[in-house]
Parts: C-alpha cells; sequence; structure tokens
C-alpha cells in the first residue's frame, strides 16, 4: 500500500489539494460503502440482475472504499500496511488459537 | 409507529409480497444510510450546493432509512414504539446522572 | 413520530443541551448501523448464537438508530411523519405500476 | 495488495475456513465501518478524548476494513491492485480536467 499512499500524496500536493476532513471522508467512506451493498444486493440478493454485468462495478466499488481510506490515512498519518498487517496476524493468532 | 407497521403488514400480505432475508434489508439500510451520507456531504461538506436543491432530499433519504427499518422490523416481531421509548429513556436517563 | 420529535426537543431545550453537526450525527448512524449488522450477523450469520440472547439488542439498535435520525431531523427541520409517508407512498405506487 | 490476497487466501485454504457468504462479508463491513465512525466522533467530535488514545484504534479500524474487503476479493476473484488503480486513475482524470 505504501507505494498508493505515497503517489496519491504527491497529487494532492502537487495540484494544492486539500484533503477532507475526517468527517467528511468518514461520510463519503458510508456513500461507496452503501453503493457496494446495493450491487452486493443486486448480485446475490432479491434484485437479481446478470453476473457479469455488475462484476465490474462491484470491483469499482471496493477500489472506491480503499482509496476513501488512502485519504483517510494518508491525512492522519497512518501506514496502511501496518494496519493490514496487524488485522491479518489478528485472525491468524486468534483462530491459531482455537485449535 | 405503530400505524406505519400495520399499514405496511397489509400492504405486503395483500399484495402477497414477502419481506426480504435480515442480510438483504441490512444491505439496503446501509445503501440508503449511504445515500444520506452523500446528501450531508453536499450540503455541510467540501461539495457544497444549494440548501434548498437538496433539502427535499434528505427528507427522502430519512424516510427510506426508516422504511427499511419497518421491513425489518415487521419482519422480526419488533415493536418500534417500544423500540424507540427505550432509546429515548436511555438517553434521558443516563444525562439526567451526569447532572 | 411527531410526538417522539417534540419530546425529544423538549428535552434538549430545557436541558441546554445543543443538537450535534450533521457530520457528527452521520457518524454516530453509521456507528449505531454497524452495531445493528453486528447482531444481524450473530442472529442470522456466521457467528450464530442463541436468538433469544439477541433479539432484545436488535430492538435496541433498532431504536438507537431511530432515536439518531429523530436527532437529525429535530436540528434540521425535518417532519418525519412526512418522510415515511412519502417513502411508504413511493414504494405502493411504484409496486402498483407493475401489476 | 497481492502479497496479502495471496496469504490470506493460503491461510483460508490450509485451515480450510470457507469465507463468508457476500452479505455476511458486507455485514461484517458495515460492522467494521460503524467502530471507526465511532473513533472519529471520538477523536474530531463532540465527544473529545485524548488523541493518543484512539489512534492507534483508528489503525486497527482502518486495517479490518481492509481485511474485511481482501475477504471479499479473495472470494469473488477480485484483484485489489487492479481496482485500487482504477480509483486512483478516475480521481487523476476527473480532476486533471477541471484545470
Amino acid at each position: 500500500m505504501e507505494k498508493y499512499q505515497k503517489e496519491l500524496d504527491k497529487w494532492f500536493k502537487d495540484n494544492g489539494w486539500p484533503y477532507w476532513s475526517p468527517h467528511e471522508i468518514l461520510a463519503r467512506l458510508f456513500e461507496e460503502g452503501g453503493e457496494f451493498a446495493r450491487l452486493v444486493n443486486h448480485v446475490y440478493g432479491p434484485k437479481k440482475k446478470k453476473l457479469e454485468e455488475v462484476e465490474q462495478d462491484v470491483e469499482e466499488e471496493i477500489g472506491d472504499i480503499i482509496y476513501t481510506l488512502i485519504c483517510y490515512a494518508n491525512s492522519n498519518n497512518i501506514n496502511l500496511d501496518d494496519a493490514i498487517r496487524k488485522s491479518m496476524d489478528k485472525v491468524v493468532n486468534r483462530d491459531a488459537k482455537r485449535f
């Protein structure tokens, strides 16, 4: 993720764009998550559409969610590789203890 | 809320519509919440639009969220008046203790 | 809902509590919705628990979501009965056309 | 992200864990997003706490959200690097046209 974080930060700096405030980014995360939810209901839910039509859209929404999180991470000095690593280790360690 | 719950239940029964599954209703809640989030960013966030343009939409999104919750409540035997009353009492009692 | 809206508004006024900002209320909505989502996965999802244990909690989370929306409505002059009525009429009219 | 996706997939395969269903993963996403929202209100909202106390937690929640998305991506054959790349390009291209 480091590559993506640096690349995005360079764009924002080069263009003089400020990051949004934390609450504004959070609202965007909710919005993007909601669009993802709509697609899950389209593909797997009561309003089924053809799978191929929305597969591309699902990829896009997930990309948008992660993009939003990169913005938050960049504007709050969070290293996403550290964050992902810790979350993955948590699952492995928690489940390793079960057996 | 009792009136709304009964009215909706009558429609669904009269038309032979089944309620969606809990997970499907939850996905819809996320979707409607996300549309509400988009509007909050439009009115109060970085992409400001004219207030009048979206006021009507905000009312609609909030209505859609509550409609979704009525569907969930009806299909899971939840009395929304009880639910609201308890949540309101919780706030009053919690904050009454502060002073 | 008028009764709930007025009652809540009276408390806030009597106690001199300000409503939160729209973005702050939205964040709370996301939080309460997320707690509701957790319960749906508990009752119907991969981490099944006993139904009775969480039924009470589900009612509480739905109440909290609607409470949060009442706060938003009160601080933005939205009439929730109008909002619910319009959302319900939309569904009835849309689906009436299908048949 | 390829590294994380493959690593997680290996764990699940090695341990014979199935991925959750799309709706179950979505509910988890909503839950994790809601916990993130709670922290944003803690750090920047009406219930301010000391920044240092929650900084660690914010990193953890963002990690959990991305972990959840990796699960979804793995179980639906989505390449997250492609997804992120497209979302980033979309922003750059859209904003490049503005100037």
